[in-house]
């Protein structure tokens, strides 16, 4: 997204904060909350045996997982005070088997609108002392307002 | 998908459960593999606490990754047996507040081909006795042979 | 879409005929507007040597257009008499070389909501009296209402 | 795309050129090839009647159409000279009205496997010599060798 951004609320990393820590799912797979900046968001998740597919890397519903969440949380930052944020749908490209010790999403807002964002994330895994490219999502969130969305 | 399937492969559906039995992530959400047929594959998830996103609700990351098993797996049946199944890509659209006992993913394959294989997927919530439908799921399916795809 | 639906506007088939009418494109690549049902629409489109791509078959893009067009206005079927119909996004496989002498492209509703509309739609080309199914969509509308969206 | 890319095929731009103008459907909506770089093609299109959806704006579908064919090229820069490139598939956002003097596609590839590229396209209109964003596709092409890929 090009130019600076001013995030309506104020308080918008607190928030992001919160609503990511009221996400049973992101302990329960070890994801970590790096970055929380207006229009941008990094998730990281440290590998575990836990988090495979059958092949022994991270599962795609696993990448795909940290990826929406970066790129929600990114789009959250730009929604008002009262605004809840929702995935309407999302696409992800798998590139690469995504064998490292950790994954990390960043998702960015691509367009921020009144009711619809649109948002990208990408998915890297460090692999010895490298990264390497291993998914590639678009999105679009919504944010729901109280008293209908 | 229609018409009469005859997987290339008798033992499919074993193949499907030890290589499900494989996936570290689907017994740590606790997900059961519940249908095998050819071109079908349905996976349930009872809810818990360590599912959900920040409303309490099941996460859109984790009704993905079922749906993407089930479809993956639909793909799998139809494959010879030296082969490997990997998602290419998947998109899914979210229909409704995933609130449930139960999430259940169908997925089906829509058109199998040598190297790639559409899939689709429908993700329902149990709740009070009925089905919700709450995602649908479109993605392909790639068949790795031993030698090169 | 299981069970009846009733659409708030009955004047819902005039009204999307005049908007497909309204369509420079439709007209430009000679598509035709063959049904118009509450959360159903087909749209037809007769092979040119102006619709191909490099191979001399219909055009992915010409398929996405038809298959687009057939799955917005299934969505508008159902929306209200002031409301206008947009593209939020859409995604589509092509499952097979879309060789023959028509296209038809049939959209239905999966999800009608308030705002946003889940739709898809299946594109066949007719070949030596038989169909044959060459694309597959998955797509989001929105419901554009005077006044804000 | 990171790094510096070498095509397979040295007379790639010629072999993308005699592509596109193998498309009757370019020629018919008016799309113009403007650039052919390794992993990047750009398509443009000047305004017209006959490009239209229902309020007078490129219709979505023929903005997918020319960023379908700025990502299929730029993936066909990548690939050896005796392939033929196919969609997969693809999935767009629309992410403003598409009022302009001119849409410009632009295509580039994520990354180039063997069989399977994944892309990426911006699309933009001029509008009062500026350019606003209004479309975002993700695709994956497929490399068609001879003997089946």
């Amino acid at each position: 997204m090009s130019g600076a951004v001013v995030p309506p609320d104020p308080g918008f990393a607190e928030r992001v904060r919160t609503s990511f820590s009221a996400q049973g799912v992101m302990r329960h797979l070890g994801a970590e909350l790096q970055l929380v900046e207006p229009g941008r968001c990094v998730v990281a998740l440290p590998f575990r045996a836990e988090l495979t597919q059958q092949d022994g890397f991270f599962h795609a519903g696993v990448l795909t997982t940290i990826a929406d969440s970066a790129a929600g949380y990114a789009a959250f930052t730009l929604m008002p005070a009262d605004a809840r944020v929702l995935t309407v749908e999302l696409k992800i490209n798998l590139l690469a088997p995504a064998r490292g010790a950790r994954a990390i999403a960043r998702g960015e807002v691509v367009r921020a609108g009144r009711t619809l964002t649109v948002t990208r994330a990408e998915v890297v895994v460090t692999r010895e002392g490298a990264e390497v490219a291993v998914a590639l999502l678009q999105a679009t969130m919504i944010a729901l307002r109280p008293g209908g969305s």
